[in-house]
């Protein structure tokens, strides 16, 4: 597949509320969105640091997948995803799973931001759970 | 502190000879570097992925910090921290320190790539092992 930069990090928080201070005071950064995900049951806020973005992810149901990653890492959070960039998500999810990789998405999805988005199952990925995304307003 | 860029971000592998072909083969990227950095007691390979570079971590010896995580992490690999850069990793020390953020090194040292670096404690960086680095030559 043919990606061209790490569109964002996903990284797990128990509490936005402790975490955004956090990012904002010691490491510089300022929060320039905050969006709730229905579907995917999580709070996020946006950073931005050169090219790439942090979106923190705060659980706001215990069924949300962020709810569980934090519950199995003993409460805290953690980085929790890596997306890439590439400008065909479709091409990128036909590529991958002819090369026997793992697909949890067989087809493109909305995200956060707007981004039509797949994940592929880190079983497949050397355990990193790995996000390919494109920005429709792009192409 | 003023970070401009995420440098790069560490990933733990228990196999690099694994890990290489599917950075290569699946996600399309190009290992530019294996280094063994022996106080670490760590092999690395090199990406570059846009301005970022991705550092995939196999332990040297069962004693390295990346043989613990592992070990931790049902012996699979993932994400293992970020690191940002700056033009002075000792005055973005002084001033973490100043804000109560623990620090695991109390000065730069050297890394990977000639990088001066230093950690951050994840007990104060919300749960994600924060790295600080400049580039010597660049400054």
């Amino acid at each position: 597949m043919k990606l061209s930069q790490i569109e964002h990090l996903g990284i797990a928080t128990p509490s936005l509320e402790e975490a955004i201070p956090y990012y904002e005071n010691v490491l510089g950064l300022k929060c320039f969105a905050i969006e709730e995900v229905a579907d995917q049951k999580v709070k996020t806020a946006f950073f931005q640091i050169g090219e790439v973005k942090l979106e923190l992810l705060e659980p706001t149901s215990p069924e949300s997948a962020i709810a569980k990653f934090i519950e199995k890492n003993g409460g805290r959070g953690g980085i929790h995803h890596i997306a890439f960039k590439t400008d065909d998500v479709a091409a990128a999810l036909a590529d991958a799973s002819e090369k026997g990789i793992q697909l949890i998405d067989k087809a493109p999805r909305k995200g956060a931001e707007g981004l039509n988005i797949a994940f592929l199952h880190p079983k497949s990925t050397m355990s990193v759970l790995t996000e390919i995304c494109e920005n429709p307003n792009e192409n």
